[in-house]
């Protein structure tokens, strides 16, 4: 057997909130003119109320509403993959899984989030979200969630991704999202995530009638994510593999889909935990763990995390997304408790394993999942190497479709590496 | 429940051979010199033994090779999906379902074909294949196979896409094929396809090493395609629709996906076929049905079939797929008989058919699939007007992600009817 589907009613009718069982706790969100923890009429101009109750919660599982599960059902559960071509081709004794996030209506993860985040804003009366959005999987991914409940959306897009990808634009207009160029007041500037955060955030700041909605990062959109490990939990078991993964990896932007993959295995000592990072970004492997703001204008709460310093760029080389200069407080916890590890690949070693991935599995990986595919090619050749059965479990976070221009760069040698 | 899973043990292990279950025998091709049939030595220099017989095979079942199962199980069963989201929004009592064929590597159903036939090619010696692609699904369909038997792939694309998809350009290179721009000896033109058949057939003839694909009209490819139709009609039983469906549909370029989810219900009158076309290449529906040159420069052997004329270019304004002057003689002889109906829309009512599945079934269509589900649409809304229930079954036969140019125009009035 290669796929493993989960019979659509065992899809998970909660989400698993991993705060009361990490190894340290979370430091709270600071806010940003009194540097006092943040309470929820803080983020009450951004967030509805049942979002702000989310990223506090305390209890392991949080009921998946009806009317989200009815949309995540449109693609989910997802199946799990067997890399059996892959494993042939690296002549290794690993045993490779995938889980395949690429089938979802944006191609990636990052609808997980962005449906429960539509509905709570709709169901307490919002009628807009603003967003940023970087490579363009999370303005997708909104921009559908928001045609589901009715809300009008407007997406931020990091200006050099706005330039580089029109078809990213493409689709989130065909959602019907309204997408300009971030900064919107500096048209020379390449413009950043954190850039791009603080125009969102500034919008939706000032109208009553909008919120802002964030992709990664934040408590409650890991918390979302982590239908993807419940749902491997299952397929593992269905694969026969009922002493489940020694490993499980994802690459690390701001940490949703890594999240997503591996909190449900943080209590299970026996599973190793890698992030994947881009080394032009490298803020796992080469930040700062401290108190640091999510955007680049300094509006958001200071967040406990590994930070490059919210005035950092990543060198405009640099194709792979993952581009944020910080990482959600759940994953930094976990690594600086030494809970998880983290790597950092530059571009090319990247690219060269992502066209390994699409030559044998058939799938074109988005630059984004080259990271974790480098990073589990690397496990399977060790195994090899060390002649040690070993099973590993990959997020596969979404599709290269959409940057194709990217791997054209790589083809013809006009990639370079920081 | 929305999508069925055919087990991945129960996938078809034997193509159906509609040839002798045809209402009028099928008239053989001719030799463009001779206006002789065509015997398989005719054919030599192009296609292998393999595909040779099974193009006039008159058993009605042939195996499916094991190297060959092994390459489809990366992504096949294909799901076959409930419109729920669809139903709900045309407020129809139709029950409408999809094969959804767009999970394959190349994100179509096309290389359900190129596998056996870039298997059939290694397995008899070939090194090298070429072929045309025009809005680039075949091209990437052929590269992907290629690479998984070790074939080298060059493949002539249509000019006018060559240059306004560059994207489907690097997704073959990533895959290792060669890609150039027909035709090759006239930059100026905008190009057919026709006539990069005419190219990839003359760089096929003029070497020894080298063997030519078609990725549609042709007997072996439908043969090939109709994978689709035995697992969907294995799903509809799991979907509890044993009775099977009222109306079968799919669009029709060359119809090699329309026959793969149509033939395997020719021998069931009450199932009504339906192929959908784009008013601007209306080979169906207003071609003359007689013989024809497959090619424009006149080297292929004569198809009985309806026909625009093989010098027939459509118009460039057209961006949806679909331009084939012809069409496969399987499904000319199913229309001339009157077993399977044809209708034909202008591009603005199909991508407005496209955009609305999008934004309900979460799922971006290929300009191709617009037109099936325009059709689609329309059957389910004279269900409706009827309060007729009626099972509509139709193929899904790509994603849009690589064609968000024709999206763009689209939703910025650029588009305009032949």
């Amino acid at each position: 057997m290669t796929r493993f589907h989960l019979p659509e009613d065992q899809i998970p009718t909660a989400w698993y909130n991993v705060t009361p069982d990490l190894p340290e706790p979370l430091q709270p969100p600071l806010h940003p003119a009194t540097r006092e923890p943040v309470g929820p009429d803080d983020l009450a101009p951004l967030f509805p109320g049942a979002l702000i109750a989310q990223e506090v919660a305390a209890e392991r599982w949080i009921d998946i509403p009806g009317p989200v599960l009815d949309v995540l059902r449109l693609w989910r559960p997802t199946p799990l993959v067997r890399a059996r071509a892959l494993e042939e081709a690296l002549g290794t004794p690993a045993r490779i899984y995938y889980k395949d996030e690429s089938g979802s209506p944006a191609g990636s993860h990052k609808p997980n989030t962005a449906v429960p985040q539509a509905y709570y804003n709709a169901a307490e009366g919002v009628r807009r979200l603003t967003t940023e959005t970087g490579a363009g999987q999370w303005g997708t991914a909104l921009s559908f969630a928001c045609t589901r409940f009715g809300l009008d959306c407007k997406v931020y897009m990091v200006r050099a991704s706005y330039d580089q990808k029109p078809y990213r634009r493409v689709i989130m207009e065909t959602w019907g999202s309204e997408v300009v160029a971030s900064p919107i007041d500096d048209p020379g500037h390449p413009g950043s995530l954190g850039l791009a955060i603080s125009d969102a955030v500034r919008d939706a700041a000032g109208r009553d009638d909008t919120h802002y909605a964030l992709g990664s990062v934040l408590n409650h959109v890991l918390l979302h994510q982590t239908i993807i490990g419940l749902e491997a939990k299952a397929q593992l078991e269905l694969a026969g593999e009922s002493d489940g993964p020694d490993v499980v990896l994802g690459c690390c932007g701001g940490g949703s889909n890594l999240g997503g993959i591996a909190l449900p295995w943080v209590t299970d000592s026996s599973v190793r935990l890698v992030a994947a990072e881009p080394a032009s970004c490298p803020t796992l492997t080469a930040g700062r763990f401290e108190y640091d703001f999510g955007d680049t204008a300094g509006m958001t709460p200071l967040l406990p995390m590994y930070t490059l310093g919210h005035d950092f760029v990543p060198p405009a080389i640099h194709a792979g997304g993952l581009r944020y200069h910080g990482d959600a407080p759940i994953i930094s916890a976990l690594v600086h408790a030494g809970r998880m590890e983290a790597v950092a690949y530059p571009q090319g070693k990247t690219f060269e394993a992502a066209v390994q991935f699409a030559n044998t599995e058939g799938k074109l990986p988005a630059p984004e999942a080259g990271h974790v595919i480098r990073a589990v090619i690397d496990e399977a050749l060790a195994a090899k190497e060390l002649g040690e059965e070993r099973v590993l479990l990959f997020n596969f976070c979404g599709h290269g479709f959409l940057d194709l221009a990217a791997y054209d760069d790589y083809l013809h040698g006009r990639l370079v590496d920081a």
